[in-house]
């Protein structure tokens, strides 16, 4: 995924979407494997984009494709792409029909959300209109939590998921240092397995959160029960 | 920034640690120009943090210092730089004598924590003890917040920041659409300021904040009172 916004790195907005699209992606097996996060600056877009989409089989971007000045995506990746981009016909039309319907002009700036990539194909939005598009094997999808959110919903089931990937989780309210050694040993043993340690600290009381996760139901709930007894009070 | 640690991109976790160094780093006139999120995979964290480490300043991590197995990040920055890595003397005595006090025993995952590169220089830990370290332009440190927030704390002040950016928000509410083109011209006006848009809906009303930054008080100060008159109500 690819974050592109300054109102996030300058710590003026915290980031949502990450949020939202890893759970979604688990929810449906995909792996998110990385995420970086770069300001509106086009070299930095462009560069992020083209490594990203080379070592992944799918890229996701937020953020930067309204209508101001600082809105620069849409440009950014079809340079990424060696596309051409103007105003397109039926991104224009879609954005012509919402505001007749409530009566606002589609003025120069608004126009400006209906530049896509001449290769690419929209992605709906049920929220407010302007669409994000799909190029190669990257989806363009808008910054505001609930614009990109309904994004998310139109393309997730375009993709080919794998098995999803489910996860068992035992608190243990004991410090990592007085479990690391046996858990250790217990990953080692399940190697088919992910096993993940999560550290808490709560009320001055230390803690871990012990995550397996795995595609296989039978194997993550066998593992699950011979680590309740390993750690059991 | 890189944040290590399968549970964000699950998105078991949300990340905080991002947003708080974004904030500090403001304050202190230093830019944070990317973000990268990876998983505890040690060809993935080696791979970032050189990337990094070539291209920026400084390089904040968090995640992966803890005393579990899959804690890996201290050996992987060591990888990263042709370091060799063991249970450091300095490390270990600043541990034995947390434990002595807490009648704790320092058992081998405990003594993880003292594994630390051979060239790199402690960094402070005043919650937990177990220390980061920072190493040529990397500082690493823990992913719990509370941890983290205390060690960027003891790392700060030893770096040299730039002039702090200010910047001054204007909300207005009216669609980003309205705005835009006025707001290009505003920006086109004063290039040596950034001015971004960063739209919102609330209660079905769409707005937008714009956000004026720059180095130069006055010039800040003097920008945004034209912001003003360009969108009085």
């Amino acid at each position: 995924m690819l974050v592109i916004g300054d109102e996030i790195l300058s710590g003026r907005t915290r980031d949502a979407n990450m949020h939202h699209l890893a759970g979604r992606l688990t929810e449906i097996g995909i792996d998110l494997c990385e995420v970086r996060i770069v300001s509106d600056h086009a070299p930095a877009i462009i560069a992020a984009v083209q490594a990203l989409s080379v070592e992944y089989d799918h890229v996701f971007t937020s953020g930067g494709i309204g209508p101001t000045h600082d809105d620069i995506t849409a440009d950014c990746i079809a340079a990424a792409f060696g596309d051409t981009i103007d105003v397109r016909d039926d991104a224009r039309a879609l954005l012509q029909a919402h505001y007749d319907r409530s009566g606002q002009e589609l003025n120069e700036a608004r126009l400006r959300m209906a530049r896509i990539p001449a290769r690419a194909t929209l992605i709906d939005n049920p929220v407010s209109t302007a669409p994000g598009f799909s190029i190669r094997n990257v989806h363009v999808m808008a910054g505001v939590p609930m614009v990109f959110q309904a994004m998310v919903a139109s393309v997730l089931p375009t993709l080919t998921g794998g098995a999803p990937l489910l996860s068992r989780t035992l608190e243990v309210i004991r410090g990592e240092g007085d479990i690391a050694g046996p858990l250790g040993a217990f990953a080692a043993d399940h190697p088919d397995l992910s096993v993940g340690s999560y550290p808490f600290q709560r009320n001055g009381v230390y803690g871990a959160n012990l995550v397996i996760r795995g595609a296989d139901q039978a194997a993550v709930e066998a593992a699950f029960a011979r680590l309740q007894d390993l750690f059991a009070a």
